[in-house]
């Protein structure tokens, strides 16, 4: 009967129910697989609606799924179910330049949008490793971020509203089509981060921004991390924020000089790559006031690049890491905490004493203008016991990420993986709150069950 | 038995029951007013919470109240109860330049948390025009902008976090200190805007924005609306964004000139008024930038300021303007609409024919940049119907607005005065989950009745 409806709905050519069909729908980037029931390719809005009320009178569970980037697990089926691939819902409804929005369909990817936003002079800030496939969507569904979120802010700061079917089935329109409106409650921002518990994003209006002329890019090297640290704070204390203020920190730079010729100062313990952009008038005195705050004792050597070769000459060492990561251990348990600019010491210490206590590499990089640093630590499962040890650590970084006030997330999410940690950040009223505003959205819990927000404790 | 209670909570010293003392708390700059039953100072977080659990025990309705600067009435205790005040916690309690962020509760004025981030060489960007006492908590419940929002954003995109007091009485703390962060709903900004009718804001965590080193007026003077309209989509296509971006229709400009010798062109119909703020070094090339993109077909003259005196020369017109329309109308109805920049001239062409038709003066003026536009319906009581046909003028305005692609408040928020206007902007579907939302914070209602949603249509 359920596969007869949802054939009625979508037709032969949008639902996928041979195992060898579904089973790549069953997964993300976080490695974790679950089998859904059938996978059904919707085309329209009005699918995405009647869909969500076929669950809820069949109550079904439904995941949706935009590319299946995320490395949380937030669209792994893990009650089976319905997965919902919005992949075929890509279209660019509207680019308007003179109001600075684009709308499009969720599925389209990050990397179209820019191409779309790009060819009228504008881009949209968020940019995730993964943009070139990755859809928008999924950009909103996890607040997904990059390195330019430093300045230009996430998907959050760069949404105007949204389209989308609660998991109640109802449909519903939340914000504006202009950079003000405080008319009714805030479901923008509500939606945007929820991963796809509260609602099925379908359609998003976008705000642009117009691209800029010119970018610089610069490089520094530190002998400690405290001073590439402090650097950073100096960094955004003045008015010219830089659009990606990037980090390695020493085991990472230990890493890459096994693999590649660097040709850096011996004790560098500490690396921020820098890019500043703006006017083309402008660009060059930016990027020498940048480099005068970094410019902080413990300083070994600033580069700026002039030409395209030196650019590429710069990154290489940030751009050799995840190739030199892969050599050094199959498994790479990759966390995106986020600390205070000035905790980021304390972090890296703190790491450092966790990976001897576990004798486990800890490589850490990231987006040091936002405090957000990538933590990997390195697993060879095929020694004795790594696996739990990696475990077991873990679970001391994320006290420790709390302790230095920071947060256990910046832009991957919680999904399926973090799940169990979520409690030891948010005290016990506020997640009742949000599990409150799940059930107004989500009356029969149908909607991408047991993600992102713990699992009640009884009492 | 209450007023017992409340004495006990928070002693003499902070509870009014003499009509005379609790009669200023009744009103704020609607010009609206309702006696409540009692005012409550409150002192620290953990008086609030225990006054709106009180609140729930005696099922008595709790308004809480900033610095009471609002225009929509929001702070006004229609149904009477007990007015929380927390001009008392004005407590600054972090401010953190290294990780540019400020703690402070929520009585603060903005611009004593202006005073101690400028002394680190910090700003909070959002500058309502009654900054000078308007409170930090009331700016956050109205997501109170103002001009400089156009370049740093509103509130919402300077906040980090808050704790806060729901109208059940949980005590709550929602958002990070970081920059980043994605654990969890987004309550923060749903909190954001919701005008105390979700929880009392008593402590946020704030994002501080270094101070600019330099700053250049511009003025800009067009033969009519449409071509101040195509400057100012023009100014925000190319990436110099001014901090401000404000407008002056043809109307305000002829009400002004009544008033003061402007020199203007004859022929000016559309005014607008810039400001850029930067780098010392580039702030001159920001200004010509910008003029270049100001200069469209119908442009009179542009004049950028070099001095101080230049600068006070240019703004005349605009400072004018306040005082000009307090001589010519006693009473003015001030909307704060927004529309997509590029329907402006629709806007103001539409509010001319509304201004025949119900031969009332409505003059225009506001944050073009951001489509923020203040409507300014100027009404003389003394004239027979004129009441009644501003009112019946205010119900065109917003069907104009809503067809332009609008929203019904960019700053001011509904509170009671836009109530029943809401449900033209935001449908069924959506209004119903925002009650869902406001019961599962507030569940015998009592926090702030009747304000901000419309009230429940039976079927």
């Amino acid at each position: 009967v359920l596969l007869t409806e949802l054939r009625d709905l979508v037709g032969r050519q949008g639902l996928l129910t041979e195992a060898a069909d579904c089973w790549v729908y069953g997964y993300d980037n976080s490695q974790r697989h679950a089998m859904p029931q059938a996978v059904v390719l919707a085309e329209s809005h009005g699918q995405v609606l009647e869909l969500v009320r076929l669950c809820n009178r069949h109550r079904i569970p439904l995941t949706p799924r935009g590319r299946g980037t995320g490395t949380a697990g937030g669209s792994v089926p893990i009650r089976s179910g319905l997965v919902l691939s919005l992949e075929r819902m890509t279209g660019i409804l509207e680019v308007d330049p003179a109001n600075r929005l684009a709308r499009v369909s969720a599925g389209i990817t990050n990397q179209a949008l820019q191409e779309a936003a790009g060819s009228v002079g504008f881009f949209w800030p968020p940019d995730p490793t993964s943009s070139a496939v990755c859809s928008i969507g999924g950009n909103l569904a996890c607040n997904a971020a990059g390195p330019r979120a430093v300045k230009y802010g996430t998907p959050r700061d760069n949404v105007l509203g949204l389209r989308a079917v609660t998991g109640g089935g109802q449909d519903i329109r939340t914000g504006v089509r202009t950079t003000k409106g405080v008319v009714g409650y805030d479901l923008t921002r509500l939606l945007v981060g929820s991963e796809g518990t509260l609602a099925v994003i379908t359609e998003a209006m976008l705000k642009l921004t117009p691209l800029a002329d010119s970018k610089r890019t610069l490089r520094a090297l530190y002998s400690d991390i405290g001073a590439a640290a402090e650097a950073v704070s100096a960094i955004m204390a003045q008015p010219v924020i830089p659009c990606a203020l990037e980090f390695m920190d020493g085991a990472a730079i230990r890493m890459v000089r096994h693999h590649v010729d660097l040709r850096l100062p011996e004790s560098t313990r500490a690396m921020l790559m820098i890019e500043v952009d703006g006017d083309a008038e402008f660009v060059d005195h930016a990027a020498t006031r940048i480099a005068e705050a970094a410019r902080v004792s413990g300083l070994l050597e600033i580069s700026i690049a002039t030409d395209a070769d030196q650019v590429a000459n710069l990154w290489k060492a940030r751009k050799a890491l995840s190739p030199a990561l892969r050599t050094v251990a199959p498994v790479k348990i990759n966390e995106d905490v986020v600390v205070p600019v000035s905790r980021i010491p304390e972090l890296i210490g703190g790491l450092e004493r966790l990976s001897q206590e576990f004798k486990l590499p800890i490589v850490n990089f990231g987006h040091a203008g936002n405090g957000n640093i990538h933590v990997n630590l390195m697993v060879n499962p095929d020694l004795p016991g790594q696996i739990e040890a990696a475990e077991a650590c873990l679970d001391r970084v994320f006290d420790l990420v709390l302790e230095l006030g920071g947060t256990l997330s910046g832009e991957h999410g919680i999904g399926l993986v973090k799940r169990d940690f979520v409690a030891r950040e948010i005290d016990r009223a506020t997640l009742e709150l949000m599990r409150g505003i799940k059930r107004e959205f989500d009356p029969l819990g149908i909607l991408n069950p047991d993600k992102s927000l713990p699992a009640p404790i009884a009492d």
